[in-house]
């Protein structure tokens, strides 16, 4: 397989499977990326992580550029050298931070300063200096630097996008080794379709190798995210792989690749399992409840993880009450697996010709409003 | 093999090299017992204890009997079922907390009523109690309950000593599952060499399946412990094992195999890694050491276990600074796995006749005082 090829297996609907192929290995698609921000998914190791059937991880530009420094990480031999963890890797551009963090971050035309979150100190990321950190970082996938703005705002988001294409070329010129790393443009322009257009648009027109859209799971409904996708991803080239940053929850992952999304990621299910809850098919648990105390069932009785084929649920509930590290372990453990699995079960789907079937049954408990 | 037997392969000098068989499996001794206080090794799955070659694990009566309760416990299927661990189990008898926690206990003849740490509720344990309460536990391994004393008071020590040897009577008399169950005794008396001949003299006379050496490893000196062992050990049944209570250190572990000694438990390899430091054959590593920020060797050259074979040291410095678990998890995993596999070194040199020159390639590096 030639790195960065997208081969399409099967549609069903305008769903699709595949399977994206990386330097470091083949993402069969639809997949979902388990998050490790500072080069380690919270509380699980990469052998877990393997167990689980991960194939493709993110990392943080910018919490990795603060700490321990990208270039540490060069000299330690890059990322995937560096994390223990030799599968396919994306890095993010720092442009989420831009925004999350913004009350410490001013933009300008050229680039971004910011105060870093640990020690106040001053720094600049510029569309170069990204593409510059996570050349150092070295992961398969790498972003455009971009700039999210408020949902609500049109008029600064129509300023944002501008500025956000024109970093989008500043950042295609900078990059320069497609062989490695495969950059990928960022769709953004709020819940405006007209701005959604305009961005596809102006990212198709610069022939990246797969495209992302940004800014959604970000406060909007989810009426406004499933028509930013119904209106921006048949813009995208079919043969090349559609990422939804940021998302998700169960029923998140099935709508978007119902509408053919390949690639997804989210922080969700570590930082729920650190709060003690399970992701289930009917929906979030949380494990603390005094009812759990002397059950017996697995957190979910259909899981093959690690988790459910070992544990009851009055024994992980012991453990969080106690504080002990090995219940996030194992709630991640979970509800990672719970992801992936229903990436596999959606692939299998898609190309039995069933995926409606499937998306039908899955979103059914979550009811009309499709939150987890 | 009949449950509670010990076969010895080969002695070397006092050291002794053999098989301790319970229900659950049998114990390759010299062994050394990772603590799971409440129910589990801190950061580290089963799987990953079984990985490390963990053939003993060693949970608290007292903590578990607080919360979440022996009767839980035993209505979940007793301790093995309850944490997913199917090899052998020892509980301890709740008297060293008795004595560690001694500023909320009072200690009268006939038991303990102490506070719980955990919301002040009162509570009593009896030896009957703590007999009753391990049977719900249902650990391979039982202690009687027993009571330390300060090593410095020589009266207190005799009367406490005294009433441990009656304690060790009731509890043996509240012993009724001696298939399911081996009850040890533990030899107290401080460091005063005769109240520890009579103290193993007592037990002794009560035919244990096993004796256990408790009070040591408490602030004495490196030279009291060894005398201690010096004088006890030979007067303890060749034919049973002998258990050397919350000991230790890689010098403490050689030094109690030379005189004799089969199983040992320390919380130290787990302590110490949440702390990020490491161990090694030629001590302690302060992993946090700026030193090790772009070290690409491994935790120890030598090491076998995931941590040494996956990762740098500059990659878990990073982990410690980030304050990432997996940092916990590795170390964890790494130093249990020492202590383990330098009871595997020795068991195979006590066999191979060569025990007295690995027990001096072990210690040199530490030095006369024999501290890590």
């Amino acid at each position: 397989m030639v790195p960065f090829s997208l081969s399409l297996h099967a549609r069903d609907g305008d769903a699709r499977a595949g399977v994206f192929s990386t330097p470091h290995g083949p993402i069969p698609t639809p997949a979902f990326a388990p998050v490790g921000t500072r080069a380690t998914v919270k509380s699980v190791t990469p052998a877990q992580l393997n167990d689980i059937g991960a194939s493709l991880l993110l990392a943080n530009t910018y919490h990795l550029y603060l700490r321990p420094g990208d270039e540490l990480i060069a000299e330690m031999g890059k990322l995937h050298t560096f994390m223990g963890w030799d599968g396919p890797i994306l890095t993010d551009s720092g442009g989420f931070q831009v925004w999350s963090l913004g009350e410490i971050n001013t933009v300008d035309d050229d680039g971004v300063t910011f105060q870093s979150h640990l020690d106040g100190s001053y720094h600049r990321f510029t569309p170069e200096q990204s593409i510059a950190i996570q050349q150092n970082l070295g992961a398969d996938i790498i972003m455009c630097f971009d700039e999210l703005a408020d949902a609500d705002d049109r008029e600064y988001m129509r300023r944002a996008l501008q500025r956000t294409h024109r970093w989008a070329e500043r950042c295609r010129a900078a990059w320069d080794n497609p062989a490695e790393q495969a950059l990928f443009g960022i769709v953004q322009g709020g819940i405006f379709d007209d701005l959604r257009r305009e961005s596809a648009a102006a990212l198709v027109a610069m022939d990246f190798p797969g495209y992302a859209v940004g800014g959604l799971s970000v406060g909007e409904s989810k009426a406004d995210m499933h028509r930013v996708l119904d209106t921006t991803l048949p813009l995208l080239p079919a043969d090349k792989p559609r990422y939804l940053m940021g998302v998700g929850t169960l029923p998140d992952l099935v709508n978007g690749v119902m509408r053919g999304v390949d690639l997804f990621d989210c922080v969700l299910p570590t930082r729920v399992a650190r709060h003690g809850q399970a992701l289930t098919r009917l929906g979030r648990v949380n494990m603390r409840n005094a009812e759990h105390a002397r059950s017996r069932e697995p957190l979910d009785t259909a899981c093959d993880c690690y988790a459910c084929q070992h544990f009851t649920r009055g024994y992980i509930r012991h453990l969080i009450q106690a504080g002990e590290m090995l219940a996030s372990t194992l709630l991640s453990i979970h509800n990672l697996r719970m992801l992936i699995r229903l990436t596999e079960d959606m692939r299998a789907a898609i190309r039995a010709g069933t995926f409606s079937d499937l998306a039908a049954s899955i979103l059914e408990p979550f009811g009309a409003n499709q939150t987890l």
